[in-house]
């Protein structure tokens, strides 16, 4: 049935995304969103930044437009550590020629837009979404809650609308719906680094810097015109914590403290921190995400997750994809069984990358900084390069490879174990590099080789 | 200031304690309930029974009500485990004198009722509240969503409205609110065996009766009038679950298969079965329960949990008992810290009692047919019976004590590890009562003597 009628609440990168997916099929697609138009909004041209790997460029290709997208992303190949006291330092991510993207959302979700709008589908900015027949797949839009509402009738419902969903608030008021948020104790504001003259980067362009101090950081990342799009993650309250920053002084006695290399990059640090929201961090996990055949959770509607792996995109556009592979299974026909299958087989990815994500704080914030950890990571390395089939780090099988973010948790966990057992062998440091110390871990990979999925 | 204007949400068995402890302070209280006042409703005199314990009387006592309350209730004080194709036999939930009673639900709020209306509580039933201005402590009330509202102003709110918490709804929709939604797959099925001639019991009347089958069981809880009413837990899909049981025939069957000996007492068994309501079973947890000095919950709406540990009401009292212990250390002054205390004091624990109520359908479910578990618990009981200073069961001291949920089950895990011990013991059948056996729980006990807090 290609003239399928189809609703997608949400024009953001999953929803838009989602919608050139469906175009594809023949359907008839409408995207409701209760802001304005993102390519008519005001834009400075930067905003919060997304790192796009893998998964999601496989889910552009798929729909034929990662070409479209490559010129708006800036490549960065590792981490630059900035240390106080210390000279910075990069970090690779995985091997030569493996890199993520640093992308403005703005920009991506505004050629996105285009792309739907030029393939045909019906775009409907500034409605807002108040009530959702699940079982009749309506829509019931309106000026406010107790204005009057318009309706529409659609074949299926998909819900893109992020992590504060009103399609899973309307699916939450059923029983039997398991829903769960949970906040991290830190925030996060965005801050920024203007270009050099004549648009030149001030940092070091394809790396994702990170400022690691504990309890909090502070991250950087390259924008197209030269700029850097900051972000400092800190606690809410405690020592150090947006409640202890609300002067001045405070705020430029504490960066003078712990940023003190980007004070002279950042010229409006004090107007940016005292005029940009303090945002918070959430995880967001709920099941079913599908009612009957008529109405999905797509993308952080479904599962929000913290950014500390770089993945909500990532994990959304996947999400889309494999989605679409079901459909095709399917020849677009049960959509019970579809929508059934799609949750099935997604949800114990979208628990492990949440997982994953949170994790990541810590390495981020904390062990980025410690040289046992460095050391540790440069083993791992080596055997990787010695023995790929053996071994593929954590972090390039999230990032760089496609296997499901649940086999990546599960193999890392058995690869941490192993680590901990070498780091824990005497003088460790003295002959990290050593045969022997190769050798010990190829004897206990090869173990339980089948478990590490190598 | 004993002229403070209190509004309660919910005339549930919190709602109403809770009223009793707030007007004995000399307390303006105004209690709100959309429902109809339970006193004029249509009322069987039976209905889910309750399961009283030593929290839930030490909470009525405070206030000087528990007199009033005994003659409603029935001590039970052990288990009767009926297994297909065995006698019927019993196990003591503790010592002797020890018993929990069965109350129904009904009854005792009907009872609490009329006590806060001659005490001066100003009750409004069939008034439902639609927002809440958490800041200003105001309360809208209405026919409605979409018609006009009444304002109420008051200085603090309390919600006690139970697991679905309007007041904890509103409290969601602020930022950095942790919640958590998880649903069991068995639902519950009221059902009943009536009285004999004469209103005699046609099972032992003195005990919380069990038909133990794994996955699923049944429970029956005696009422005055010589009834019991009974509880069906069951999955809602699956091989034995709700949604195969759609006829009479297949009723039957599955009835005479597992609950032969129930089915001459449960003439309404048919009708019952397919005119009762098939209920879900929820876990809930948040954080705060509290708005600054303004809002608190208070009972389910802060803490739902499953109900095989008989804990919800008890929790939930012990919450009021512990608050007006604060009120009190505060003297009914800085409400914001009372309202800090409050949560930070209780949360742990209720977290706790959660755990050991979800883990209890186990239990019940299965373990008490097991005859490993019946060895375990009778050389448990034993050593306590000869060391009661150094051995309180986990029941126990869930049930019979006003020991901290949190410390009951971190001791209740420690005990466990120690009788995995024991149980692993060659022959342990054949030499469970030898001293030699509880002198080996003695050692290990004495080894982390404080650990296990006696």
């Amino acid at each position: 049935m290609s003239n399928r009628n189809i609703a997608i609440v949400g024009s953001g990168l999953v929803g838009s995304l989602l919608a050139l997916y469906l175009l594809k099929k023949g359907y008839k697609v409408t995207i409701f969103d209760r802001r304005p138009d993102i390519r008519k909004a005001e834009f400075s041209g930067r905003s919060i930044n997304l790192a796009m790997s893998n998964r999601g460029w496989n889910a552009l290709k798929q729909i034929g437009i990662a070409d479209d997208i490559v010129p708006l992303g800036i490549p960065m190949d590792g981490r630059c550590l900035h240390v106080v006291g210390k000279e910075s330092y990069n970090q690779p991510y995985g091997k030569e020629g493996e890199a993520i993207y640093s992308i403005s959302r703005g920009v991506l979700n505004r050629k996105m837009i285009d792309l739907v709008a030029a393939r045909g589908g019906v775009l409907k900015f500034n409605e807002k979404i108040w009530n959702i027949d699940l079982s009749e797949a309506k829509l019931y839009s309106g000026e406010s809650a107790k204005s009057p509402w318009k309706e529409y009738q659609f074949d299926q419902i998909f819900g893109c609308d992020g992590a504060f969903s009103m399609v899973r608030h309307n699916m939450q008021r059923r029983s039997r719906f398991d829903y769960s948020q949970s906040f991290l104790e830190a925030g996060y504001k965005e801050l920024t680094i203007p270009a050099g003259e004549g648009g030149t980067y001030l940092l070091e362009k394809n790396k994702l810097h990170i400022w690691p101090r504990g309890k909090f950081m502070l991250i950087a990342l390259p924008n197209l015109d030269g700029s850097f799009t900051c972000t400092l993650f800190l606690p809410y309250e405690g020592k150090h914590s947006f409640e202890n920053l609300t002067t001045k002084e405070a705020l430029l006695d504490f960066w003078k403290m712990f940023f003190p290399d980007t004070l002279a990059l950042m010229p409006t640090l004090v107007s940016d921190f005292f005029e940009n929201p303090t945002s918070a961090l959430v995880t967001i996990k709920c099941f079913p995400w599908a009612y009957k055949d008529k109405v999905v959770l797509v993308g952080d509607a479904a599962h929000a997750i913290v950014p500390f792996y770089g993945h909500g995109m990532n994990a959304g556009f996947e999400d889309v994809y494999e989605l679409d592979k079901i459909i095709d299974a399917f020849e677009g026909d049960d959509w019970g069984q579809i929508f059934k299958t799609f949750q099935k087989q997604r949800k114990p990815n979208a628990d492990a990358i949440a997982t994953l994500s949170y994790n990541n704080f810590l390495e981020m914030s904390q062990k980025t900084a410690d040289p046992t950890f460095l050391l540790r990571k440069k083993i791992e390395r080596k055997f990787a390069e010695i023995y790929p089939e053996l071994w593929k780090p954590l972090y390039s099988r999230v990032t760089f490879s496609r296997n499901s973010y649940h086999e990546a948790l599960e193999i890392g966990k058995r690869q941490a174990q192993i680590m901990d057992e070498i780091m824990a062998l005497p003088d460790i440091e003295l002959r990290s590099e050593d045969s022997e110390i190769m050798t010990h871990i190829k004897t206990r990979v090869e173990a339980q080789r089948i478990s590490l999925g190598v």
